[in-house]
């Protein structure tokens, strides 16, 4: 279904930007998992506005209530369903885009798609606000897999063209937890403050500026994933690219590697400093036929600009059928790309525990 | 389930390289299509080696035997199983690989799975042998797409870092049907050529190189695809990633859009000339919030170079458990990019297909 | 997942009896489809306790609160969240229970499977209550099928040995409307008044009764499931299970088939009123090889007694590893069959409109 | 989809009566695990016709060919796809009926839903023949099975209404090797004898019978299955309605419950023998709450009479549309119950171990 995902733990987001509420309904989250709270809510707010100049002016606390499935602090095994509130809604800013589709957004196709019926104020189901429920879902997930030795990190990796430092071969929990405590989650902060000054001068210029994310999974063992079309590479793609503005996934140093020779390509086999088999490089991103090496899983996701900008855009009147122009007042991130790495990092914890569950 | 995919057409592939057959079991064809079987055959053998100096000696004619699900030319409506046999195989070259797992290659992961026990002769069901049967599906699929009005087509666009021209912002079947005539499928053939030459440059280093696909998907109409986790990038993602060596998957300009600004990256919607509404560019590649615009489906795939090279590499004795040499020998293609046009064609003919039957 | 069913229409029920709410996401419901909350709201009541003698005294009002997936009265085609409060808990009644499962609940395999972690207050998530939210799904799919020239009823065919009449061959929907207004939901009154007297000796006793229930669903077109494993039969038996104490379900004359000669069993197709292929008798219920045939789909479904029953039983203790005796306490219903009807109808409704969305 | 059941162990069934042949493709069987062939011939020889005076006069050796998954006798983990040749097939018999559905069959159904596309020679895909593959895999699980502890087995309950004796409480495995090697499959041979003469004198009248079959698992551990939809009824009745003829399925003393009051229904529970809990009767058949209880899974199908008898009938001229006479000639059984045993057994098997995979 369409806005579920999962096959043994299988989560479904509902909710529309300036409906009554948002939320994820969680199954075969296993039982007597403690949920620690504080946590959830510090992980939930890596991806929320208001926190800098560069994000939007839309503050909500967006605190999950458990409906169900969790009882004195803990999984019972039973679906889990959290609902975060819409609380700080101004449906007017949205008003006059109903006829006039904007460019790049979902506006045009789902008004075909649903006839007119989909309630589209704010993005509606489409809006960046549903990767709220992702995170809280996500956010349990990294818990869980920290008692399983399993750890997921991300970082941004470009914003604005923009490079910040690549992960290191073995990322540590260390590092995944400094990212995770910065304003702005970058590995080398003087990139960051680059990245930053860009997306200041796109704004003022009345734009937007996209990015990239690199996303690395650790503490796998070797041997997750199934064959051919349920790899970890088709479990995480799947689900990545319903990230909004998600238009790319490659995993190790994928679209590179098409331009090397097999020699320089491939990563040899060597017996590490524990007796471990491993590989000595990890161009493949820890996964060969689509299952784990042992390998940290690693890939990276490519987000398009923020498709709303305020500069005057060309579009159509779909009452008038005709050419027209378009106006987009409101709030807007001039970059979304900072603010979807926790989301990037709760896909690949519920993929993951998902497929450590199918085991 | 791994090695399935789709909803209401759901394709299984089944067999090992090996093994006594290999074939897909083609669930949800709607009844009463017709086959052109001569037409298939001619599908099907873009993707087979032995045509040019660039592919492996393996010769087999890869005919299906249909074994069900066609009734007097046409489906049925019921599930048509196809088989094709193995009849070229040398095992002899495979054997002394098994302890040694060859680097890039799925040998060691499959080892750790399935405890040895897995039919690895050939890469088993992780060879790209196994595409065969994906093209069988999809040239059918193809067929029926046809009726329909849509198009599927693919070229090379790029091999061993040298470039193809990309697809004009509107191809016609004709420009498909071009490229799919061609022993080496470019739209530049002076490209071509630059690229054979590097692809042979790499087999006399006894190494291989890697390459990218571009294809497009026409005659689309608005609204097809459900928003989140089964859009088109989703479900066309999740695939992809199951023909071996694809390492990256990018829609529209894909990852290019993330050094973009939003003024530059969004696609003006217009009125075209027939009165439809379009858009002016494509960077989206035809997909807005998961569901198609009317515009082509436009995606590219990253292929790594191909993992089998005759340079003696670096890897590990499992038995022994310590690291050692390793040199393949057999037949090995020094670029599997070009096989792979008409196995990106299949899988986006049948997830296209799916769609419009889940509509 | 356990706790969904449904292909493209698909339900998901959540919550503990005793928890926060519980509730049911609905994917997949067509957009543009008004729900007229008050005849929900009748529909809902039907299955509540409180209305007469023969229920507990758990009174709660159970109206749904719908998180998403409605605007302006309308479905929008996203997923529809809905939740009811748990108002009415009396936790205390329960605590004993733990340690010593009551038979012919779900209290010791709970107990085994989740180690203790399952909220089973009141029953948890195994609770008769679950099947409010399942009975809001299914009263919107009912009002979709009545657009659609689809109706839905269900009577109490037998309780505590005590036989109502069967449906006739062509029940029409007035016919349906007449038991759903009904206090007791027979088609004979003064069947329907001996089996309350029945129940009600039952429940003088200390003990409990079970009964069967009847459905039917009219004005399906021919040509409705799939074959095998995805006929109407399997798709409805599967989820019909699903409502607790339900042991048995058979389609047509069901297991009274077995019995007779083929010369009786089978149903002669003829030309009807109206110039339409039917048949003259419906023993098949409606359905061959998993398909509509155009006649009324027809099932039966028979429910167990009531499991809690205050007389003392014989169980076991759990920490103590020992037999020991039982007495219930709390609130029961003597029989469980005629709050059951409404559920079987919602079940049918759902499952019918997930393959007419299928087709 | 429609010919395909299970989660992690999926069986997908594809063939037409008349067509090349019939099989099956069997996705997610364990590694390593070993296959006796001669045993599984003798398993599937049971549901063969032409032992005895009650079968059809069609004899096929029914041989599956393994085409995939099997290596050096064991299973490789990857999918095994396994195919039966049609070699006894005499088309002829059934032409005339084309436009001329036979009562109880799918002819009508498959007609309007597949618009005459549907290779229904023999009854096509819905003929009986297509539970020789089902028999082929179900075969290989009851193997695994028994490594793991867990028989399965089952007999004839009635014929022509006569009925055999009923499962003790405790069924062992030699009782049920004991009925398997039966040419009639019942346990009470005097009742067999009754119930082989009911059958030939409807025979000798040009009319069919029906029965009923019950079937016992055992060595099950308390705790499989999930809750709600997905527990081991919904899983195996919605399995078991795609056996052809089948009308009606219930668990343990299924409909028989709903006369009886709660404190004759509920099975008390008791510390066994061994110290284990268990439960003194086992009137709900194993299972509470939808999960096994450690005691034996119990369940009784209904199979209605043989649709095809010799008598003339009345039908439909779908050509000509106005009613008809038909006469059914070629070969038929008077009664398929009894070789619907192994099939059931099949069944059981798959379902179980699928769930034990899931686990």
């Amino acid at each position: 279904m369409a806005s579920s995902f999962g096959e043994r733990l299988r989560v479904s987001v509902f909710g529309e930007s300036h409906g009554n509420g948002i939320g994820a309904l969680i199954e075969g989250l296993p039982a007597g998992e403690a949920v620690d709270f504080d946590a959830l809510a510090r992980f939930m707010e890596r991806r929320q506005g208001g926190r800098n100049a560069l994000s939007t002016s839309r503050k909500e606390p967006d605190i999950p209530r458990f409906v169900s499935g969790i009882f004195e602090g803990k999984t019972t095994g039973f679906p889990v369903c959290l609902e975060i509130e819409n609380t700080n809604t101004r449906s007017g800013d949205y008003q006059n885009l109903a006829d006039r589709p904007r460019p790049s957004h979902a506006d045009y196709t789902a008004f075909v798609k649903w006839h007119g019926h989909a309630d589209m104020r704010g993005g509606g189901h489409f809006s960046g606000r549903l990767t709220a429920p992702v995170c809280a879902a996500g956010g349990i997930a990294k818990q869980i897999l920290v008692r399983r030795g399993v750890f997921v990190g991300a970082h941004l990796r470009s914003a604005a063209g923009v490079q910040d430092d690549a992960f290191p071969l073995l990322p540590d929990a260390a590092l995944f937890d400094a990212v995770a405590a910065k304003a702005f989650p970058v590995l080398n902060d003087a990139q960051g403050e680059a990245m930053q000054q860009a997306i200041l001068a796109a704004r003022a210029d009345g734009d937007s500026v996209g990015g990239t994310i690199e996303c690395a999974v650790t503490g796998l063992p070797a041997g997750l994933g199934d064959p051919m079309f349920d790899g970890v590479e088709n479990r995480l793609a799947r689900v990545l690219f319903g990230i909004p503005a998600v238009k790319g996934v490659e995993f190790g140093d994928g679209f590179a590697l098409s331009d090397l020779r097999g020699s320089q390509a491939n990563d040899p086999f060597c017996i590490g400093e524990n007796g471990e088999i491993r590989t000595e490089t990890n161009r493949n991103g820890g996964i060969l036929g689509g299952i784990t090496t042992g390998m940290p899983v690693r890939f990276r996701v490519g987000i398009k600009p923020t498709p709303s900008i305020s500069r005057p855009q060309k579009t159509v009147s779909l009452s008038a059928h005709q050419e027209t122009q378009l106006e987009i007042k409101g709030r807007h991130d001039p970059c979304i790309a900072q603010r979807a790495v926790p989301v990037v990092e709760a896909v690949a914890a519920l993929v993951t525990l998902d497929m450590m569950l199918t085991e």
